[in-house]
């Protein structure tokens, strides 16, 4: 059998991760996509792969690098996340994506299943492994109570005001603080601001953070059976604060206003003058911390059953942990779909917690996290 | 004797009050001039005033304004005041002045020497009415350790996140949190950051406040005794630290910035984006707090003296307490003027803390305040 040929399309802080250690793997080649030729250029100094300098947002070159493909992994901004997949399913590519594209993925589903591939969508660290995880946990539930995930990347420098840093630009972080978090309450689907319900979570390791709801739950407020879930963001305690301070004076509004002559995006200047203050920057040390707790029966006790992951900048190769821990799943499973591993699963559009399903498979992800040193924890207590 | 000619420059929350407020008293006539018509006509209902409709702003509306005046106030935009005092001065005519222009106004002080009149500057709560309280103490030791001056007004309920109105636009506060604050210690003038220095002060009928440093000495740096003195401004607590917030990411930066194609000052659009939340209304209920304390030997005994002012909105008139304490020293100033009773001193452009140094001027202007419902107590202890 001949090697496996990745196709990795964007080549950010995330899809670098991917495609270098994709590269160093055995019985395969990469080929790293991006128009930025420096990112390519530096890839390709830290790993065996091949480079395409090419702008992803044009249809033509994006279904040339598809072509060479037997695997893809699409690691494009968000905005062309979408068309994105939609070109590797209808190239009949099997794909991993951790685009995050604000629409739904699962409207590619019937193209995947008459092209009759497999996409593995939002397969990051949450959603991705979040998902994953609490499916597992359902799975040793007999009767489901609740859910909760919290998940935050944080730098471990803290520094005034909003003590946080982020891989990716301030107006995709604004965008979680915006859109409305949708829950699980009572068996319903509710609505509530982002940014609402702040408590404060201590986090072994680390201290005090502060949890706040966001939109993370997706495709698992109708995977999972528990009747109340929340996703959650963690902070530093008073950033959301800060946060809720430029929101509601309107600093994220994406409506023009006059400003002295001038129409102006109150959001397009917030960025830009957040840009510098958020921007993780090679050298900095960061961590991504991961819980998921569930509540309920199992064999007719009350258990909260929980998984832990508190994971660091690796400090021999200066990889950051929010790229390891979003690039590693996607890493683990493109190289499951390499290796025909997910055909257990019919052809179409799948949701990480989808995969869980299969004790098999969790398995080998986990076991493939381990490798990599990301260290999960698993504990059950009475409740 | 004919009866005084009054003339008010600037129809504003104070300027208005200026007017209605001296239109009320005995043997005088007053015009109020604005170019907006709905204030000129709110405040000829509401009192027996003349008025004229024109832009001060204009050159030659001014002077002819200012033509029939025997005694003019000055309560235009802080940016038109410096024109407007010389104009006045040029005009050979009294002044009291509020505008509190940026620039220096002692250098129309020849101007004024040379015209032979009077103009009495900064002539408000504070700068005004605290100088000349601090005066009035320094009178009072023979030895002077320190002083410190705190005002500020607030509303009476509170909203998050800033729990603060203004009479005036939102770039005139910020002004005052961007501008760095002049001290003296140690016998030296220092300057430091604006919102510098944040403590608690708990104010009696009030509860606890914020106070921070900001530039409100001026002249009083050169015309009290004091080694050691600070100007604070008080806002409820937590107010200094979302300032900074804004501040210190840029938000409040004059330098423009392309932003989506566009060239914007971030102040502008920060000013837009906090006009209404900042914004003081008919009907809302808001006071002013004016505490100046000095220490120092009295007698051979160490002291402590203190000058305290707590004014609300008039529940009867709905005039704001920042309207009426900012207001009634320049009427009464304005009053003095008419009478001649400020010939003690030469002609010239006068701090309002000079005044103060003629112990039966200060009487006359405590007494007018008292008159007014405009409660000051005096405290003296051993310290």
């Amino acid at each position: 059998m001949s090697k496996t040929q990745y196709v990795v399309l964007g080549g950010g802080l995330v899809g670098g991760f991917i495609a270098r250690t994709l590269a160093v793997g055995a019985d395969c080649r990469v080929t790293l996509v991006d128009r930025d030729t420096a990112v390519l250029e530096s890839a390709a100094r830290r790993a065996p792969l091949a480079t395409s300098a090419g702008d992803l947002a044009d249809a033509g070159v994006l279904r040339k690098c598809i072509e060479e493909a037997d695997v893809a992994v699409s690691a494009v901004p968000g905005r062309l996340g979408f068309a994105t997949l939609r070109a590797v399913l209808e190239a009949g590519k099997p794909c991993v994506d951790i685009a995050f594209c604000p629409e739904d993925a699962r409207a590619l589903d019937a193209l995947a299943q008459q092209r009759g591939v497999r996409a593995v969508v939002d397969c990051g660290v949450m959603p991705g492994l979040g998902g994953m995880l609490a499916m597992d946990l359902a799975r040793r539930l007999d009767e489901h109570w609740s859910l909760r995930i919290l998940v935050g990347g944080l730098p471990v420098e803290r520094r005034w005001p909003f003590e946080y840093k982020a891989p990716f630009s301030p107006s995709d972080v604004i965008e979680e603080y915006v859109r409305p978090a949708r829950l699980r309450v009572g068996g319903r689907t509710v609505q509530r601001p982002a940014l609402s319900g702040v408590e404060h979570v201590d986090v072994p390791g680390v201290g005090t953070l502060e949890a706040f709801n966001t939109d993370g739950l997706r495709t698992l407020l109708e995977h999972l059976p528990f009747p109340d879930m929340t996703e959650m963001t963690l902070r530093y305690p008073g950033h959301a604060e800060k946060v809720l301070l430029l929101r509601e004076l309107g600093f994220f509004s994406q409506e023009p206003l006059d400003v002295g002559g001038a129409r102006v995006r109150p959001l397009d200047l917030t960025s830009r003058l957040l840009f510098d203050d958020w921007r993780l920057m090679p050298g900095m040390r960061e961590f991504t911390v991961l819980i998921v707790e569930a509540n309920g029966l199992a064999s007719g006790a009350a258990k909260r059953l929980r998984y832990f992951m508190l994971d660091y900048t690796d400090p021999a190769t200066g990889d950051f942990s929010m790229a390891r821990t979003t690039g590693w799943p996607a890493v683990l499973v493109a190289r499951l779909l390499a290796a025909g591993a997910l055909h257990v699963f019919p052809p179409g559009v799948i949701a990480p917690e989808k995969l869980a399903s299969d004790a098999d498979v969790l398995q080998q992800i986990l076991a493939g996290l381990k490798q990599a040193g990301i260290e999960l924890t698993y504990e059950e207590r009475e409740a």
